[in-house]
């Protein structure tokens, strides 16, 4: 379904149609009236024959010819029933501004189904309901009441922001800020209610609009996951960049959107997870949108974390470090040979290591800025240039600049204390200007991040390891560790531990040596026959807390003891748990390795398969230290999120411990996320807890593994 | 020595004067002359008879009267020949410009140590060098060379905000940002190399200045920490607001300090410690500055951390609490009474919990504006009041808000996210107006933590347990926990273990029942004894890394058992250490609890004696979950203290686990505090690690006590 109708309009009918601007079935008139929409539009409203310049029609079966788009400025307990008559005469597409719907109420929940059920059966697309209506700013084709578009100044240029939101305020407010920076704006787009039309889906459309090149989006709850991470993929696919402010991500912000509008704001750290993955960049307010639309444009530019910082100060130059190193970008020493090179002509109380404090005094010789800003623009030691300087200082490096910016492919921005009057100029020639170091931080950190992770993803993939991929799709019947083909099935579920064990390592997941004693004197056999100390537990379905039903026996040494602890186990369990079927006691070799980790799979309700990584234990709980991704992972991807914990220094050799096998984790990851694929759509959960991590070139192997079908009971 | 001369001088002599307005020797003539110094102005320098009407002489000497102040527009070399000749005639204070000190290589050192040298002898103050001089704002007295004095605009009101910075740039960037906001400053001053005169000594001359209320300090390193801990002091009894930018809180920023001015930047957990002690804002960057400091002029009004929120929008209610609540803030609940007066007139759509959204329509209704507003500005479960709306919406607000500001004491700011024609009015009216809401959180956050802390500092001692408090001395023969009184001198360091319980016990640590054997015989007795599992540890001066040198053996049980361990022990330590000498073997029973916790003192060489806090063990290093205080603390800093550990969780009942004796770890820091002050200046380090911890109202006990007299032993 092309929502071409909606948001490149060639004829607009105004239903419900006012020759008042301040009314929102006039506005829209006016604004296209004003800016000269070059298509059809058709006023209809009974009590008029013209507004604003149009012929105005008595109602929608007089029009002269079908229009591409209907606008209703009608309440909504008339909508669906105005749809109906659009639809007759062969309209397919609508807005409805119509407040009174899903959002207040049980009476509103009925008239949204009604609409919604219209929509299914007729095909038509109807934006909104209970939305500020849209705007093709390319065509002037205006369906939104928003006093920005008079206030804001029009642009000139052709359109390559979109701005896309759950909100009518915050569009107006996105917009306004563009505009203010004089970036120009392809679509606004206010979704509303989303009854029929959803976020992802305008994604998906802008996402191929040939205007539009960055969008910022505004979400309150995402609707449909799959949609969404597919219209992200064709983003970064075609390099266009998407920001996208999420409301609700503290626990109180997620209360307020519930109030608002009844969306459940989600998961926070799965949004994070998915947008991290999906590379959406995450932004906090309205002015850090615009600045970041402002970078974007010069997107073509090289750019990466790296970055080289010029100032005129030593002061500013420390500031700066410390800000742009605290938004995760960094500030790497200049090559010695480039360090010489500025040094020539910064004398010894600058700095010349980076950052570059070239003094005051040196601004008076623009030959020398060239050298200086040729030097970074072309040493392999940096991605992107930042210059800080006081506007008239700024001022006499600006030819310089323009020469340097023009000739090399490198970004530079520019951080104007003053009022410089070269800015113009300086952005003309493909210069990011900022006036406020903390904007420029704020708007830097995530651009640069945003270029860094475009360029990995470019990047070949690099080991043989690399099952995953987009397209990767478990295989059936892999070669398990042991060897030997085995089976591939889900077992029925709820399983015990040992049929869990097998799926999983089925998947290649190593399992330890795993035995079954199914009564005492079995147990002291195999206790005899292993001669170390043996980890005993009970297997059985029905107990998801082992340890607390006393199932749980370590460090058992001898046939004696082995016995004891088979009887013990027993009836511990049944004290806890009368009716709990046992299949008997697992018995196996106590391990020894340099960590434990939790690894795990689950199905968010947003964005479907997830995998969860974390080392195990209440520590991680109480720093909150697990990292998610959307499954499915590659070996690279693995390894990543394992060193994006905190925890990870202690599998890396942290104060003299031995280094852990961190490519067997990132394996195993891999495998947990085929398996938990492979699963679907039975599988809810996966959880190996603890995944044992021996020292590195010794492998992992599973000290517990847990399937589940309903992540409720987890 | 009052720092009057410097920065209130009614007489002010320039030596190298210019007529050139471009040059340091002409520029602060120019604006002397230029904005109207009421008081004498003398020009020195042969070649001129008059510049900027004011008459000039050939030297110094020539001069018709002392001047309070004399300004050093001349090279480095001749700077203190000069000061002798100025001291000769009677001068008292001086500002020296140049550059070439000690921030310039081993010549610079030499004489920067001759001028100092120059000031010790003569008492002259002198500010700088290396700087780009003061000003004070209020009685137009310049002597900086700073070309924003031109180019912002000067005020006409009486100035409040000081801006005191150890770099002249970021001294006119806070200017010009001031200034644009309408701020009107009391003094200019930038410190430069602070050979004599330091930042903390102008801090306290501010602390005094009676139009000075707010300052705005930029530092690279703060020389004197006694000093400045005393000039904070005086701002919290005066009510006055310290904001602070520190450089080189990253360790990349602290090279690019270091490498700048040679200084270094200390240890950034400190500085965050003390600032949060001393109640300094700590800032990030200029803007924010600028923005708390029009905050801190409205610091008269009651405010704190618990905001109420008005928006327009739902969407921009959600965004602005979850802003807040990342910035440390909280958005309360309303009261239910409350809620049930702003039904009355918010629609169904619109929310009343807080965030509170009017909805679009409501600001057509003035009355109900001033009801809802009213209500806000009296219900007790707020503290301050936030208003978000677009430019046209606030100006429908504005009569309301300033009829609700006026009468009643409450802090209300609006973020104006338009160009509302009220800004002006609403900020004479004493409400705060953002242009943007990231400013807005970013200084909210802090100038409202800034209010908390006020009035914590403020609140009555709260329980008996409180033995600290700013001037608390520890009482020397303090009662030990096990009764009796013990003598309270430092042992000769290094010293063994049980040296140092005993010294920690004799300021009410508790130590456990410790014995020493010293021979394996004694070992088997006391073993036999005691009858419960034993920890033996060997008691050595001379043995930093007990466990390493298998000094160290737990559960012990039995006679046998422990006989051998003791002769394990020593065997173990001679051949670690064959020269350490060895007092014997400690023996004590196991002891269970709830957590082990570090604590210790040590002397931070900017802040003297600081405490620090933390989870004993691996993880704590790896999350640097560690807390410091300066010392000493009260009981109830204390609990604050340990409180703000991530790992509190773990003594508050986390997950089950028991709730640990808080109050008993708060008597032992406020006691490691006491041992410590008490032994200075021996004494470098307590660190007793661990702690053990055990549940509520069973205490806390010692279980290693380390005391050194070097802290780079550690």
């Amino acid at each position: 379904m092309s929502l071409e109708p909606l948001l490149n309009p060639r004829s607009i009918a105004m239903i419900g149609a006012s020759d008042n601007a301040g009314r929102i079935g006039g506005m829209p008139l006016e604004l296209l009236s004003h800016f000269g929409f070059a298509g059809e539009v058709y006023p209809v409203n009974p009590k008029y024959t013209e507004v604003f310049g149009y012929r105005c029609y008595a109602q929608v079966e007089d029009l002269p010819a079908v229009p591409d788009l209907a606008v209703l400025a009608i309440g909504a307990r008339d909508v669906t029933a105005m749809l109906r008559r659009c639809h007759a005469i062969g309209i397919r597409a609508a807005v409805v501004y119509a407040a009174g719907f899903a959002e207040e109420g049980a009476a509103g929940v009925l008239l949204q189904q009604e609409l919604v059920q219209f929509c299914r059966e007729s095909g038509m697309q109807v934006a909104g309901p209970n939305c500020m209506g849209l705007a093709n700013l390319n065509t002037r084709a205006f369906t939104a009441f928003a006093a920005i578009f008079k206030t804001a100044s029009m642009q000139s240029d052709t359109g390559c922001v979109s701005v896309l939101t759950q909100s009518g305020n915050v569009c107006s407010a996105l917009y306004g800020l563009l505009r203010a920076q004089d970036l120009p704006v392809s679509h606004f787009i206010n979704t509303g209610n989303e009854a029929t039309v959803d976020f992802a889906q305008y994604l998906a459309y802008l996402a191929e609009d040939p205007h539009t090149e960055i969008v910022l989006g505004y979400v309150e709850q995402i609707r449909d996951g799959r949609r969404f991470i597919d219209a992200c993929r064709r983003f970064q696919m075609q390099g266009k960049v998407l920001v996208v402010l999420k409301a609700g991500v503290t626990e109180k912000g997620a209360v307020a959107v519930q109030s608002h509008t009844s969306a459940l704001a989600g998961d926070q750290k799965i949004y994070e997870a998915a947008f991290r993955d999906l590379n959406v960049i995450a932004a906090d307010d309205f002015a850090q949108m615009a600045n970041i639309a402002m970078l974007a444009r010069l997107r073509h530019r090289t750019a990466g974390a790296r970055i080289g910082v010029v100032t005129m100060s030593g002061a500013l130059g420390a500031i700066l470090t410390d800000r742009f190193i605290q938004a995760g970008l960094q500030l790497p020493d200049l090559p010695d040979d480039v360090q010489a090179q500025l040094r020539q002509g910064i004398p010894a109380y600058g700095m010349v290591g980076n950052p570059v404090d070239v003094t005051g005094n040196i601004v008076n010789d623009p030959q020398f800025i060239v050298q200086v800003l040729q030097a970074l623009a072309v040493t392999s030691a940096l991605d992107t240039v930042v210059i800080n300087a006081p506007g008239y200082m700024l001022d006499r490096m600006a030819q310089p600049l323009i020469e340097v910016v023009q000739k090399y492919p490198r970004l530079f921005v520019a951080i104007d204390t003053g009022n410089a009057s070269c800015r113009q100029a300086l952005r003309e020639a493909g210069v990011a200007v900022f006036d406020d170091l903390g904007h420029a931080v704020r708007a830097l950190g995530p651009f640069l991040t945003w270029q860094e992770r475009r360029r990995q993803r470019h990047a070949p993939i690099d080991t043989d390891n690399d099952l995953g991929g987009i397209d990767a799709q478990p295989v059936a019947g892999r070669v398990s560790a042991a060897g030997g083909q085995v089976p591939m099935e889900v077992p029925v579920l709820p399983c015990h531990e040992v049929d869990a064990r097998r799926y999983l390592a089925g998947f290649g997941l190593p399992d330890p040596d795993v035995r079954i004693a199914r009564t005492c004197e079995e147990a002291a056999a195999l206790a005899e026959q292993l001669g170390v100390p043996l980890a005993m537990k009970v297997v059985s379905a029905d107990l998801a807390h082992k340890t607390e039903a006393g199932g749980v026996l370590l460090s058992i040494t001898g046939a004696q003891a082995a016995a004891q602890a088979y009887e013990q186990i027993l009836e511990n369990c049944r004290n806890y748990q009368p009716d709990a079927a046992i299949a008997g006691v697992m018995i196996t070799p106590m391990q020894q390795g340099v960590a434990e980790l939790l690894v795990g799979a689950t199905r968010d309700p947003v964005f479907g398969p997830v995998l969860t990584v974390a080392l195990g234990g209440i520590m991680t709980e109480i720093y909150r230290d697990t990292a998610h991704a959307l499954l499915p992972v590659t070996h690279s991807e693995a390894v990543q999120l394992l060193r994006s914990l905190k925890a990870f220094a202690l599998l890396d050799g942290f104060r003299g411990r031995p280094r852990a096998d961190v490519d067997a984790v990132a394996q195993a990851m891999v495998a947990v996320g085929h398996a938990f694929l492979a699963g679907q759509p039975t599988l809810d959960q996966i959880e190996i807890n603890p995944l044992l991590v021996r020292q590195a070139g010794s492998g992992v192997v599973m000290l517990d593994a847990l399937l589940l079908a309903d992540t409720a009971v987890s």
